[in-house]
């Protein structure tokens, strides 16, 4: 149900000294999964190209195949207008803090107007360093649990990813799945459903105390319309009651 | 300037056959980091305790240490009102389906009305059952990039907590952070500023085209008001233009 998003250009995705191949990897897994594909990497620690991080991408290899490895933050957004710095929130820097959803707005908007945006990624341990913030416009801050604030590098990818993506995507919030051999039963279908259910419970003494039998039969028919059901449903809801009167297997 | 949610019950997270130690761990990091704290595993496949989940759940050990284990998933869910199965959107079954977004809103509106919920997630490889998925209510599906659709459990589990709280948290989508030590200038001393620099150009030339001062000097304005300069930074800055103008060091 989900549509590529095809408006708007994916930020990229700025991992500042990395520590772990295995974060790197998961990190571009959640690009992919987002529909974001341009992956800078600044000095990773443990060299690159890395075993690790390609065995933990899982299928998104072409991400780690084609990342980019840059000797400085700044050559690494070198050609980017619009940059945010992901941080914990914190007062001791004069900037504007978003949160990944207004972030993801924000860039989306932009786009429209041919801005290349890109999102900057700490190491691990340390987060970024206040030099790497300067060079970004905006501090992106992912708001979480004050008591269990860490995120691991690759759900704070995943964080700025979904939002860009649903920023983007089509995807009713709410569908009702029908499969496709059936279709949603039609009010005949259901009348004659009830109407087969309340001639069974009146022969069977169910409905035998008769000012009651309004209200009991306004109950169960109300609680068959919250099922809705489908037209097979209904045809074996009735196969349900027949079997049940009968009473014995075929 | 993240609140922790208080006003509603966090869903249970139920991890059905988990198999790996350590992607248990990393739901139980991602978990916390979103408040929510009631991890079920119905039957782990390597078996529980498990000390790579405990290793992977970094500062989350108590999600791992409180974790309830259950046979069945019918015994996970038993004492719940209301339950989602994760799944990647389907059409082969009769369900209701939602977006992570709006499955979070429906759980902090029902909790208002003392509704248990829980949100279940099936085994890395295969997903959950159909047999567990009639065990639901709904269906929720995270929309994401339909080439690359398969996401690590994690952040499955990250996706269903973030989205819950953000739905009860407060962080405003901006605000500008301002060092505690200064405050945004007053405008009295941004003009103090603009006629320093102002007077400096006139006296070396730069605003010497008569005609295009009040351009030149109008723009330069603009940009110091987008620029939103604290009290210190103005005061920085008129250094900066002193020294510039004198032109050796004191």
């Amino acid at each position: 149900m989900s549509q590529a998003p095809d408006r708007s250009t994916p930020p990229a995705i700025i991992l500042v000294h990395p520590q772990l191949g295995q974060n790197i990897g998961m990190a571009a897994r959640a690009m992919l999964n987002c529909g974001l594909g341009d992956l800078r990497l600044v000095k990773p620690r443990d060299g690159w190209p890395s075993e690790s991080a390609l065995a933990a991408s899982a299928s998104a290899t072409r991400v780690i195949s084609e990342a980019r490895i840059f000797e400085t933050t700044a050559a690494a957004v070198a050609d980017l207008q619009q940059v945010y710095a992901t941080t914990a929130r914190s007062r001791s820097l004069s900037k504007r803090i978003v949160t990944p959803r207004l972030a993801a707005r924000e860039i989306v908007t932009n786009n429209g107007s041919d801005i290349a945006s890109g999102v900057m990624f700490g190491p691990e341990a340390s987060g970024l360093e206040n030099d790497d913030i300067a060079l970004a416009d905006t501090v992106l801050s992912v708001p979480v649990n004050p008591e269990c604030p860490s995120l691991n590098l690759a759900q704070a990818v995943f964080a700025v990813g979904y939002e860009w993506f649903q920023a983007l995507d089509e995807t009713p919030p709410e569908i009702v799945s029908i499969p496709k051999e059936t279709r949603p039963a039609n009010k005949q279908e259901l009348v004659g459903l009830f109407e087969h259910l309340e001639r069974e419970l009146d022969a069977c003494g169910f409905l035998r105390v008769e000012e009651r039998r309004p209200i009991m039969t306004r109950n169960l028919r109300n609680m068959f319309q919250r099922a809705s059901m489908s037209e097979q449903e209904v045809r074996t809801f009735r196969g349900v009651i027949k079997h049940l009167v009968r009473g014995k297997p075929d």
